[in-house]
């Protein structure tokens, strides 16, 4: 449980800001969290940073939260982004397909992920199999400790999340009781800040003590017990080798480290990357696209020498500036706020070089996307939060009208994940600094005498062996004096409870000097962790605009994507019916396709205004029309303004448009505007 | 059982050609059998056409099968395209990563595929989760017939393949045992034909016959039972709602015919297409990358008016001529053969225009990739090889070291897909066709007099009218014209078991005209089916050549891929260390990266030559090298000619090299050789 004092920060910031975050338990990115164990509090809700609301200064002005989800998911839906899978079949919730401009928006993502990562990084990609054995899930902890704490139905069996009822009963107490005390208020406060960290047994005291039952029926909960949230199955035939879907697609690189490190020369560091499905068993699926039971991620395992995480691109980066929110910071109840990443390595607030670099480049990554840069920050994990073997992490967090939505998680794991297989395969996952010539080292070397310790301590010489040799450096230096000037000392041996006295003939001590020819360890991983569907649902909602409609009183929908996103990054339309017009703009239509560029062609004669409108609602950047057959029309989606280029150009302006080597601007000045 | 002359058709090929085929049991693309319920014979060995023979054209002469596989899987394995899954873990059989190189290869062939079809095909691209509920894969007829037939060692319990386990024997007696008897021999040759065709029963009863044990201890097995290949796992805690891992995507796309019709404008034909994981659980997985238990499958559902199946751009095909090897020549012993594209569709050989145009696309598709035209060739099912329901069906078969690999299915497999859902759903996925103007039909209308037939049979009445609703056209005529001249009709009830008497008030048949404003009907589905992995490891070995090393005796290898699928398009070597060309190297490369050229620098300074070969075996289709910092040469991979080109041109010139805008030959002509 937590002190009390930092729970009380906490409970302050609650009451304070008010601001939902978007994952109530174990989200996509809280692995870590679920697979270490934490010995204090998690902070549950976090501050806003000032002057950055999503309802004040966009296109969507005046939208609530509700509203704003509620119009982007209708586009999302009639327009085929998203299609809940199955639906014929009535669906199975935490489940969604992408439909043809969802899929598109994918891919366009992922290409660009492996162009500003792989590529520009020099990154190893791999793809490995999402069907995962035991052994590999065992030594990831995932077997043992990837779990949500349920409660069951007593009479009909229904499954809750323990979590989710307890939290959900304490927002209706604060909500809706005018009469609560203060001390109840704070009691409320005070759990709903400590929920992920409660234990099963704590849990089930809270359902019992505030009388919480089933939802649907009424009757009475068992006790909270954990639920594992992988899906199992069995490989082969005989149903004795038990398997998962990978919870996470890092575990197929760790795997491969040794084969990966010989690829690269026997060189660090090195970063590997993998993009694929990932499966979570969620017990209750809620908030739709975020919390999902299949999900695409993108991660990468970047392998650095423990002795030195400076990065070689470091200065590339140094000066961006960002929302970051340090620790300290929401400790003390600050909010987030714009920091140099030069300043925030310098000053220690990013743990080193290489965590620092991979900040950079997400935040890169995400504003190129089309992430609004006022609505996203970089917020550092509480001690509480983080793996007791991590050195230091940040979450890329994107706001929605959920709140805050953990997209990306920036982990500097060190060496836990190649020690955990390396400890369960036996194959070290190690890397070897050869030195250039032998270095001499003194090392300490234990040399107990077991025939004297034998007589001395009979069936407990094994422990008194054990103990000795286990002696730090310290403490041996200590006992080596201590023998030289009396001849004896007093030695605790923790494993038979008791002091014993060793003479100097018992061990001898020494300082030996040695010739290394190289120095071997594990790598430290970092391990930038990207949930593309999360992100992509976050791009909806912040490419998301309203403007007027001109012949009504209603609003249209735009999704302002950049170009390189666009599911669709032109159409042709040609202006009135008639065949040279179809002919030329079919023509067009052609030559884009073969150039790579997909495009919609819309003969049907509908009013210009409203084919505009219904191709502005699915994010068509370009939009070209054929008013003639020597020139053309190309009309930008968000500025409206429309340049006219020669028919033999109009291909290969679109292309320089969609590649970003040209901006609207550039080819505006470049051409007339008639 | 199949029938004795067909049997003996295909006993004679498997006599005289001995080309085996690469698939022994149920294949990537044997779904349609394992779904359907073949009455004939399946054909498991195919002859070769003529005058294609790896051995004796290629580059690659001399090379046994077995030889060439291993130099093959030499690289493949050395070189990282492929790795074992989980090796540190002893591996799972069927399971493999792609390494660094292939994957990027993967990326490559699927960025092509996504071009040439969804791209220019303009299809509707959509991607579902592979995690897929019970209801789905009872629809489709996945739960209850995906089966292999296994048998157990009785006392270890161990898992074969049954029919792996006759073939075996089979193969074993015919190679081995020359003492065979002529009926022998045919008996032998027979059982492999039909293998794939024999039921549990008759599987058990051959096992039994020729006293077959278990291989690994001779211990007596089981009787062969089905045992389902697909994952099983359960969706959510509550361990009621059982789950599958897809083992295609093709039923995502069907479940979603209804949304996907609309986003096309509810008009015909369109066609969907999804890329994705598919899981097969393989009793035994054996043949390496060929027999895997995931892959990743890139399927198209093209829908089209049952009563209309020309293709708009057939036209763009009709001059193609590549191998084919129709129905009719398989059964007459003949060999594949050249045919052009138009005469097939025209002659009837290809069932129908559309069918006609995929098969040329796929076509297209592969040479492209570089599989080499005269290893692959397009053969046609034969009858007991395709479903009931199944229109025509032909696969992309691609010759390889284990023989003809089946890589791509194109079936019409006409409104079954479509219907299965519908029934199982009860929602129609069906299309609309409007009619300009309503058309007058004539329909039967039978109408039962509940009252008369409840006085005249009681309980049986509901039976009688059920049958009475349920005549054909036909019967219903027939009757009313008894009824009409003699009052009186016998009819039988197949539901009673038993003629009754239906008198003239019982029921009233009419031919009523009525007015029709559209047409409903399921549409036809054409599926072509990709099996990437298999594409893939083909490509490899077409790709493979020997070239002789100038200083040894040894040979040299060079995956010859074209630019387009090369994992690597372009290394940069410094010719000779030095500070200026390393610069000069490495602003080379960072402007390949951004232009997105995925390209390696090599400044460790290794002779040239070696450096070639190093490259040249991963297939990297273009070196610069940077003898002076104002000019640098480029080198062909295949021809080892070189250009000179100025520095500043260096990355356009690769650039168009890469993307097909110019040939090598192009660029040679251009630039002085020097």
């Amino acid at each position: 449980m937590a002190s009390s004092s930092s729970s009380a920060a906490v409970e302050a910031q609650v009451e304070a800001v008010r601001t939902i975050k978007a994952s109530p338990g174990a989200s996509q990115f809280e692995m870590d969290t679920a697979v270490e164990s934490p010995e204090g509090l998690k902070l549950e809700v976090t501050a806003r940073q000032e002057g950055v609301n999503n309802n004040e200064n966009g296109a969507t002005s005046g939208l609530s939260n509700d509203a704003l989800r509620q119009a982007v998911v209708n586009i999302l839906e009639r327009r085929l982004f998203i299609i809940p899978s199955f639906k014929i079949y009535r669906g199975v919730s935490g489940l969604y397909d992408y439909g043809p401009p969802g899929c598109a928006v994918k891919s366009n993502v992922l290409a660009l992920w492996r162009q500003h990562f792989v590529m520009e990084e020099n990154m190893l990609e791999v793809d490995c199999p999402c069907v995962t054995p035991e052994v590999v899930l065992k030594a990831s902890g995932h077997v043992d400790k990837f779990t949500d704490l349920m409660v069951n139905d007593e009479k009909t069996g229904t499954c809750y999340r323990a979590d989710h009822l307890l939290k959900d009963y304490c927002k209706e107490k604060l909500e809706k009781n005018l009469n609560l005390t203060p001390a109840k208020v704070a009691e409320l406060n005070h759990v709903i800040a400590v929920l992920d960290d409660l234990s099963a047994e704590e849990l089930g005291v809270k359902l019992k003590e505030y009388g919480i039952t089933a939802p649907d029926t009424k009757n009475p909960l068992s006790d909270p017990y954990p639920f594992n949230l992988m899906f199992q199955t069995s490989i082969g035939p005989t149903g004795l080798n038990t398997g998962f879907m990978r919870p996470e697609t890092a575990q197929g690189i760790f795997v491969n480290f040794k084969d990966l490190y010989y690829y690269n020369g026997n060189k660090l560091p090195f970063a590997s990357a993998q993009i694929g499905q990932a499966f979570r068993n969620e017990i209750s699926p809620r908030q739709g696209l975020l919390r999902v039971r299949e999900f695409t991620l993108a991660e990468i395992e970047h392998f650095v020498d423990p002795d030195d995480k400076s990065h070689p691109k470091f200065a590339n980066v140094t000066e961006l500036e960002f929302f970051m929110f340090p620790r300290e910071d929401q400790l003390a109840g600050k909010s987030a706020r714009k920091i140099c990443l030069r300043e925030a390595v310098s000053k220690g607030t990013v743990n080193n070089e290489t965590l620092g670099y991979f900040i950079g480049r997400v935040f890169l990554f995400l504003a190129r996307l089309g992430i609004d840069e006022d609505r996203l920050r970089f917020r550092q994990h509480l001690p509480n939060e983080m793996a007791h073997y991590a050195a230091d992490c940040w979450d890329a967090e994107i706001e929605s009208s959920f709140g805050w939505i953990e997209c990306v998680g920036i982990a500097d794991r060190s060496a836990y994940d190649l020690r955990a297989h390396t400890d369960k395969s036996g194959v070290p996952l190690v890397a070897h600094e050869k030195f250039s010539e032998p270095r001499e080292v003194e090392k300490l070397v234990i040399t107990p005498s077991k025939k004297d310790l034998g007589l001395a301590f009979k069936g407990n010489q094994k422990m008194v062996v054990g103990a000795l040799e286990a002696m730090s450096e310290k403490e041996a230096l200590e006992m080596k004096a201590t023998l030289e000037s009396k001849g004896e000392a007093e030695f605790l041996v923790c494993t038979l409870g008791k002091t014993v006295v060793i003479t100097k003939n018992m061990v001898s001590i020494s300082m030996e000097k040695k010739k290394e020819h190289q120095r071997v360890f594990t790598p430290s991983v970092i391990e930038p962790s990207f949930g593309i569907g999360r992100i992509i649902y976050c791009l909806y909602e912040h490419a998301f605009h309203r403007r007027p409609c001109k012949s009504k009183d209603e609003q249209l929908n735009v999704f302002r994507f950049p170009p390189i996103v666009a599911p669709i990054k032109c159409t042709v339309f040609p202006l009135i019916k008639s065949p040279e017009f179809d002919d030329a703009a079919r023509s067009i239509a052609e030559t884009l396709t073969k150039a790579g560029i997909s495009n919609i062609i819309d003969i049907t004669g509908t009013s210009i205004g409203k084919r505009y409108a219904r191709t502005d609602e699915i994010g068509v950047p370009f939009a070209v029309t054929v008013d003639s057959t020597t020139s053309v029309t190309i009309r930008e989606r968000d500025s409206r303004e429309q340049i006219r280029v020669d028919i033999k150009e109009v291909v290969s302006v679109v292309k320089e448009l969609i590649e970003g080597q040209s901006t609207w601007t550039d080819v505006v000045t470049a051409y007339t505007q008639t």
